[in-house]
């Protein structure tokens, strides 16, 4: 299955399938003068043999580690040591993670190399699309980085097959958020396809519908300055729960748009979100949500408080759903600790 | 004077002129929520009185050292520490090497921040131009960076003052480099303006030429792809002798240029310059020339060839001039042997 973006200019596709890996990586090579590969350390060593001819990779610190400044460093003098020019190509495979990282690598060593995003976690199938690259600061994660589109995303849902029940959970959160996007009818067809665990062959239309959804959005608002803030649906509490709790990502983002759809109960004052119904749901499929239920509030707003994206004092940005509408709404601070606190009472 | 870019679009204007830093300062600041100062420390030393209204400045190291990656780090963690925001904006305030380093920095904090450039030495009339930002890899200078244009430049003179011989004799080969791209009538104008020694009241009207040289070049090929690499002009040798010998950029680049003219002639079988006349011109300036005579060819050659310009083995790309016309040629290794000998011997 292939998917295009709808760009002015500078499009590029993103292939999905099984066992796609090395024709694909063949027919792009063609184009350039040489190739170097970025690859997580854990990938590189689950998946040696399909890997195996690939002489002299670049391997990063496997997943988060990869983003700090100094592995950034590390690998684009790794880059250069081995010779990149800027005639060169760069496969990025792996994670999130390392997809954020080599392709902030990418687009900074010579002033910017093409590079295609081989992603190989149940998540990327978010992360890969949309250009957008980053390393964490001390102050924050994402918070230095890049728009430099892939020239293609290859996703060969093989390499899916050895994650582990916590990175399929976390993938998952963001699959969810896409059918969400869409409309709550999406999000309850995918939830009675996955009633008895999440499988991946059960999740590929779903897959192919989130890239599809993430592609319309990120081509409409490549630099973020409206309609891509609805991609943050359920993040502004995923992000400060990350943090400070420490568990993968996407399962953040479940526990955030939790809160999200009592928060858009309680702002538009309607029972949009049947709250118990997702609740047993995100339950069952082994969700943490009890740290809905520990979080120190003060200290969620503080976090909440800190991200890049909240430009205003004593409000926090939040993308709610109006029925099947997302809306990007600053809300009180004093309102979001009320609106917190029911959610906690309410667990 | 205003220079304005001709871009089809974000274009900016470049303001030159004498007390024009707080006036202009203060008129772009309004359209922005937070101001930032990225500041070559010694530029904040010297000028300390005319920056005394900037309340929380981020100091650099000096000069060069301002572009090690650690730096860059460094800067970027600050910037985010005092709460830099995506509707900030930073002035960035020094020479060449700030510039250079301080743009990187602007161009990957929260994927880009927009930037104001103040270059404060004669070379940066140059490099402040263009929107090229760039950080040294331990692998050579300039390795790493991205292309982001600025919102402006104001080139204050005044700050030239202050600027030591060795460093006005610099960034004047930069200004020198572009009369001579212009034509050899022009350098000749230049060269007669400046007989009794390099002063600035002098040199403002060459300035202007020069940023609006290379305007027209850079707009024409922003990602240099073409045109763009005729601002390259003696700068394949300059590269290779300030790594070896580690004296100022443009005191390089006058020799590399005065080599350039060496083998434009040989090149062309023409006698396009009269070498001992420029031989003369630049030497009586203070130029060290000797080095053209005490350099090993083997190690410049190696040297150039590690240059990110160059792809082909074997060959060396070089800038010449063709009469008054710049054309790119890439050169066998065993001709540039030659041509260098020949000029060692000249000296
Ligand atoms: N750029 C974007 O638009 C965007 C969007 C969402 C998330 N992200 C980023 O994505 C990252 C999270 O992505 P992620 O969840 O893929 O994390 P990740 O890259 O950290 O991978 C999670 C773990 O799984 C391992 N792994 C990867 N592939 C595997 C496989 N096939 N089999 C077994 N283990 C494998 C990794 O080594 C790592 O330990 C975060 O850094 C987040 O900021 C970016
Ligand atoms: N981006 C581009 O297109 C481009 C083009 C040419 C050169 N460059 C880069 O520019 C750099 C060289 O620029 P530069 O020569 O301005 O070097 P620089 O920034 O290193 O400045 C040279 C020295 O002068 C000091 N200084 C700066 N302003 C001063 C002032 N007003 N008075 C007294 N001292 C002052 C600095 O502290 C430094 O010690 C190199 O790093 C080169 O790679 C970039």
């Amino acid at each position: 299955m292939d998917i295009k973006t709808t760009y002015p200019s500078n499009n590029y596709t993103i292939h999905v399938g099984e066992s796609i890996l090395h024709h694909q990586i063949e027919a792009y090579s063609k184009k350039y003068d040489s190739i170097f590969y970025i690859i997580d350390s854990r990938v590189y060593d689950l998946h040696k043999e399909v890997l195996s001819f690939i002489k002299s990779p670049v391997l990063t610190r496997s997943g988060e580690a990869s983003k700090t400044p100094e592995e950034y460093i590390r690998v684009v003098e790794s880059l250069l040591e081995k010779g990149i020019k800027r005639n060169s190509l760069i496969f990025v495979i792996g994670g999130g993670a390392t997809g954020d990282a080599g392709g902030f690598s990418a687009s900074t060593v010579l002033r910017g190399v093409d590079y295609i995003q081989v992603p190989t976690t149940l998540l990327a199938h978010d992360s890969a699309v949309g250009g957008k690259t980053a390393i964490n600061s001390a102050h924050g994660k994402n918070l230095i980085g890049t728009f430099h589109r892939p020239k293609a995303v290859i996703y060969d849902l093989d390499f899916l097959n050895t994650l582990p029940e916590s990175e399929l959970l976390s993938g998952f959160g963001e699959v969810f958020k896409h059918m969400l996007l869409h409309s709550r009818d999406k999000a309850k067809t995918l939830i009675r396809d996955t009633e008895n665990g999440i499988l991946i062959p059960d999740l590929k239309k779903y897959l192919i519908k989130g890239i599809e959804i993430k592609r319309d959005i990120v081509t409409e608002d490549e630099h973020e300055s409206g309609k891509r803030k609805f991609l943050n649906l359920g993040h502004t509490l995923a992000h400060a729960l990350e943090y400070k709790y420490k568990f993968p990502h996407g399962q953040a983002v479940i526990l955030g748009l939790y809160a999200m759809m009592t928060i858009s109960n309680e702002f538009y004052q309607k029972s949009i979100f049947d709250l118990p119904f997702y609740y047993e749901y995100f339950d069952q499929l082994g969700y943490p949500l009890h740290y809905l239920k520990e979080m120190d509030i003060d200290e969620m707003i503080r976090l909440m408080k800190q991200d890049k994206k909240n430009q205003k004092n004593d409000y926090i940005g939040f993308i709610l759903m109006n029925d099947d509408t997302p809306e990007f709404k600053e809300i009180e601070e004093i309102k979001i600790r009320q609106y917190l606190n029911a959610l906690k009472e309410s667990i």
